[in-house]
């Protein structure tokens, strides 16, 4: 149904602009959602002196909410054919917030014009923006909020309220403050309806609020946005007082985000700012390459254990043909649990005091798991053996002191069986284990723990592999 | 600073329950987030009894909140304690929605009872929401909603709102109807404080709304939701008339819930539904163990390769040796496209005509990183031949015709360094046309893509493993 509306604006855009009719245009902006207008504008390749004539004819409140959601590139070729009084009008209507976005995104000769042209208050507040680390609170915040003393009356904060304008500021919720300007409550919007007018704003104003501070790591205040079911939350400066507000619509981006992030990670990827069609290709090599490189560094366990079995590999080759499936097999059960452990924080379901019950319940789990993967190993690896999918014989070991081929069949299912359960239920133990060393050292187990488990889980498993090889066959049947 | 909050309630909370202090009870619920009250309760251990009191001395707004956020566990204790009016009291504080969240995890007699006791209305509401399947906009919806005719003024809707309570229904948007129930429009809380009070809601409604449909996927809702930023959206039914609303929170669920579930989806377990902690163990179990089992099944493919080039390991052990490397490596950088893919569906950032130019990029930066992580191959391999970390020497091997072992270390670099460039380009491309086949099919990528891509390039890497090895080895120099 989207792609019917993106279909049906295009059309009307084009038209629109070939005949340069600026009524429809406008019209265009009434009709249709500001987001699909852009979508329309981001893939259509259009000639920038068209767009420039869009933001020419139309309100200036549709064609600041349009320059918001275009590409990077756009804005900045539009920005380059504006005149300065164009600016300005772009500019007077649209939030600190979201300039400060895409002035991060912009080269300096283009931040450093708008900072020029803006007029100083938002000058200033775009200045304290830019100053913020990404992913703080701060970096998320809108400077425009309501902020009232505690003693006018509900009628005199409505009066202002409708006078500030609806664009102009965020008033899902309202923050009061004493004479100090410290904060000391809020009144959700619904509750400016259901009170009588005459009362003072102390009487009506919550005081059970939560704050967020202007440092604090923007998933912390998603985390307490979810949990307390909140419209907007009020961000404290270092000196306790209100410095800016963040709105839900905001958090919902930060919840999308860093589950996004959390996926990329967990896939290791290096995090990304931008959209992945949007990332130039040799930005998208170096978020991968490291990881690829770390990751094969860290083979090196692997390659001295195969290395220094390479003489029990040469007596009996059917090991190497196993030893894929192992490792796999465990590494997936590694995975797993590390998978459930980021899922579990990310929904702030597991707490500081609930890492002992975690692991004795894992540890449950891997019993179990490992018990009907070993015993299912067995039959598997004995039927792929015993069809001859894999074929492994007693006259290809002559040193062997087994009889018959059924009874070499069954011990190699039984070697890959044991080594089955004991890596599974290792790689559980460690997936965990890693999650819980993560989050005491506050590190993302999504860039930690995942990539660690495979290869431990890898070392693990071939030093168990071949101990039991070792003891089942180089012990009882000399080979 | 959360902890110390909780720490504080469990201390006032166990002082007044062993005090049998109804005020400072009521008091506690008046002081901190029932969130926090609840966490409390739900760690605590307490006897059933004590629960139970709270629930008779506390104010019923209160105890319906705390109700709300308690174990499934305790939710059973306590109804099966009560007595039918204090269900009936519980329930007049609870939304239709809520109430049918946790109908869904209790056993057929609790429902039955509950149902029993419910009035009519309540009753009929909660029976049409249980109808409607998990994960659809009708299952996360709430009836409690405000619908006007569009003839009304703005003073008469105003007086509804405020006769009907702050509790009782969702107001950030209310929603307008024609005479034949048809929805027309919307109106924002914001709205009803910025226009005059005479004028009528057909001339201040939002005519270009969005709806979702009863039976739409959570997930695509959700999108909706974010890409035009809404407080709340309208659901209808096969009629298109409205029966439900979806509010802001419920969509911050969604959103954290279907991450999570991709989450949990790339380390392949299963959707859960309820937390981790609250999982039985078993049912733990069952998510994880058909994807080991199928993994394993699927590996079929690489042991017959395997068993195949037995006679080949067994005359040049070395070859297992780096096989792991090689295979991690690909699967590795096939699971980075897949994670990139993901994220960018799951953020909305690839739309149906982009597969395109997204197989382009993909090649294109699986060229360079081939390019890359081959060359680095090269001289890692070649150090740990030459340190000794790995042996190899031409000793071990009679039948070759090289004659030294340095010649013989940089023949078999060569073979993991091209064995690397062609099985990483491989796994990209196999990677994106998996998460593509996915999104044609309609299927999550997370679940499909992500377990097939490691599967498919272990084969593919294998192969041309042994393939290289058969062209340089058994080629050129005889073995």
């Amino acid at each position: 149904m989207e792609e019917i509306v993106i279909e049906v604006i295009k059309n009307e855009l084009e038209n629109a602009l070939i005949n340069k009719d600026a009524l429809k245009l406008n019209n265009i902006f009434e009709k249709y959602p500001t987001i699909d207008i852009a979508q329309v504008v981001n893939m259509g390749n259009y000639d920038i002196t068209k767009l420039v004539y869009i933001f020419k004819v139309c309100e200036s409140s549709y064609s600041a909410d349009l320059f918001k959601e275009l590409n990077n590139d756009i804005q900045k070729q539009l920005i380059d054919s504006f005149a300065d009084k164009d600016i300005v009008e772009l500019l007077s209507h649209t939030f600190a917030d979201d300039l400060t976005d895409y002035l991060q995104e912009m080269p300096a000769n283009v931040v450093s014009r708008i900072l020029q042209i803006a007029p100083k208050e938002l000058r200033e507040n775009i200045n304290r923006l830019l100053n913020y680390k990404e992913n703080t609170a701060g970096s998320i915040m809108t400077t425009e909020y309501l902020l009232f003393n505690q003693d006018i009356s509900l009628k005199e904060a409505i009066k202002t309220i409708q006078e500030k304008g609806k664009d102009a500021v965020t008033i899902y919720t309202i923050f009061i403050r004493d004479d100090q300007r410290n904060l000391v409550g809020t009144i959700d919007l619904d509750d400016l309806i259901f009170n009588k007018e005459d009362c003072k704003l102390k009487d009506i104003m919550n005081l059970d609020f939560q704050t967020a501070d202007v440092n604090q790591d923007q998933e912390e205040v998603a985390n307490i946005f979810k949990r307390y079911d909140l419209n907007a939350i009020a961000v404290l400066n270092n000196d306790k007082k209100i410095c800016g507000v963040i709105t839900s619509d905001d958090i919902m981006d930060v919840i999308s985000k860093e589950a996004a992030e959390d996926i990329t990670n967990i896939s290791n990827v290096s995090s990304m700012s931008k959209s992945y069609l949007e990332t130039p290709i040799m930005k998208l090599v170096l978020k991968c390459l490291p990881w690829i490189v770390a990751l094969m560094i860290l083979q090196i366990f692997s390659s001295m254990i195969l290395s220094s079995f390479q003489s029990e590999i040469n007596k009996f080759a059917i090991l190497s043909v196993f030893s894929p499936m192992i490792l796999d097999a465990a590494g997936n059960s590694g995975g797993q649990t590390t998978g459930l452990m980021i899922r579990s924080l990310s929904l702030d379901e597991i707490h500081k005091g609930d890492w002992k019950k975690v692991f004795f319940k894992e540890f449950r789990v891997g019993l179990i798991l490992a018990l009907i993967v070993g015993v299912f190993g067995f039959l598997w690896c004995l039927f792929e053996l015993s069809v001859g999918i894999v074929s492994c014989h007693i006259k290809d070991y002559p040193a062997i002191t087994v009889n018959d081929d059924l009874t070499l069949h069954l011990l190699v299912s039984l070697l890959v069986s044991l080594s089955l359960f004991v890596s599974i239920l290792l790689a559980k133990i460690f997936g965990v284990f890693l999650c819980f060393i993560a989050s005491k050292l506050k590190r993302d187990p999504a860039v930690m723990a995942q990539p660690l488990v495979t290869t431990l889980t890898d070392v693990v498993s071939l030093l168990t592999y071949f101990a039991i090889w070792v003891f089942l066959f180089e012990h009882f049947l000399g080979i």
